[in-house]
């Protein structure tokens, strides 16, 4: 993560939340995810939300979601729960993810949240949901660790 | 994974092993494959390689490999290990990645291997390196489980 | 995990569900659990908890509880949770913790549910949380797969 | 890990590195390791060996080691090997563990190495393995994330 710097130059910090429209300039300074089309409908460290209208590149070869598009969604929507703890300048240093079932619908959805943060590490989980005419259906879950990194290695 | 029906329409299963050649069919495929830009440059149980150009829409907003495409690659690569030892129906379950450090350079290579199979499950691991101009560099590591799905499944 | 065989030798199955006390005695069956001094407090898929009263020689030498006991309640509340949707012969296949904090205090306290349940196989996860003085608190996360064993398999 | 403090009370780090009689102290300075009758047979950063004896207090009900008995080796030899690279003042953050096969033999052992470490964190690995009458057999593999703390916490 990242964001614009603030006209001041201050990092906000965990003190001074980072406002959804921060987080999706953040975002979408993300070429990847731009080339995904992800988008963020939540950000908060309780509840962060990035969707992902499951167009065809998106897919593998029987129709389904791709395993490694919602490996994506699940570490992008945990280092944005851990941002909202930790400030803008953090990483995913590690997760794990259980594919549930396979996912064929219209949106692949994250939600994130952290489940215990301290000042320099955060461990967050994700549940996935992939949503049809049908409604919304558990497709995936994570749990990983987000870790800040020093105010100078922020550009 | 899956592939090309063969022309007798039999399941090659792990005793009749993919050739790389049909192994690259398969992820060539894959519609997220093709827009990542994956190639597959080995292929057997004890030696999968998927390699993918670092191009700069797979970046993040610092100029480094997002994370999400690096966990694409650990579960694909995971994945083929996977097929080579269970045959082509098969998808992932659940893996595990640890990333070692931010990802700059030229080509990212996923390396995958059977660390023990069943005959319906097979556990793998996957190291993954950049590639640049002073050689190569280990940069993110991932274990997970990949199992065969019956036959009525496969298209 | 296993069972006392029931009076006709009928395997109860996720459809005849595992009462409280036959879980018991099933967690009483496994030598290491009574090594532990692990009890069970609560049995079904939604909430499973398991409680280790944390003496002595369950510690590490800075007087915290050690990782490997957290880690061990952590496996058998997922087991359990797994029995308690998929039916008594069980075995956990893969997890991952992730602690949150030094354990100090009078009691650990597992607790474990389903996140997804096929018909052969569970996604679990687990909370844990340490009891002293001054409350609960939460102390480690998990997130496992727990897969069903044919009736053969069981004695 | 911890060690008995050095007669003047200096920190050996990782560049003063712990001798295989020191780290046997430290195992033996943790009950739950005495308990279980952990052994460490060998101590460096790309190669710590653990090994337990499998009496049968160790057993669950089928006669088989514990899962959760696996997973204490799993977690205390990736910490040595993590302390191996880091010092003595190291815990594990988080570990994944596969299980591959049911456990019955003489002894459990586990072999640790640090897959890459930076000067506060190790990821380690771990292939844990049954020796009996017929040989050694692997029976779980493990991934795990190694942390240093500050010396201020070490007693």
């Amino acid at each position: 993560m990242s964001r614009p710097a603030a006209p001041n130059g201050h990092n906000p910090g965990p003190d001074m939340p980072i406002a959804l429209d921060d987080a999706r300039r953040i975002l979408d300074s993300q070429p990847f995810s731009r080339l995904l089309g992800a988008e963020l409908t939540a950000f908060a460290a309780d509840a962060v939300e990035l969707r992902i209208p499951l167009r065809p590149e998106l897919l593998q070869q029987f129709g389904f979601a791709h395993g490694g598009l919602i490996a994506y969604a699940a570490d992008n929507a945990l280092t944005f729960a851990g941002g909202a703890a930790l400030g803008p300048s953090v990483l995913t240093a590690e997760f794990k993810i259980n594919f549930l079932r396979p996912v064929k619908g219209e949106v692949l959805v994250a939600r994130a949240a952290v489940v215990h943060a301290g000042r320099r590490q955060a461990v967050c989980r994700c549940e996935l949901f992939v949503q049809d005419d049908a409604g919304e259906h558990a497709c995936a879950v994570a749990l990983g660790t987000i870790v800040a990194f020093g105010p100078a290695t922020e550009a």
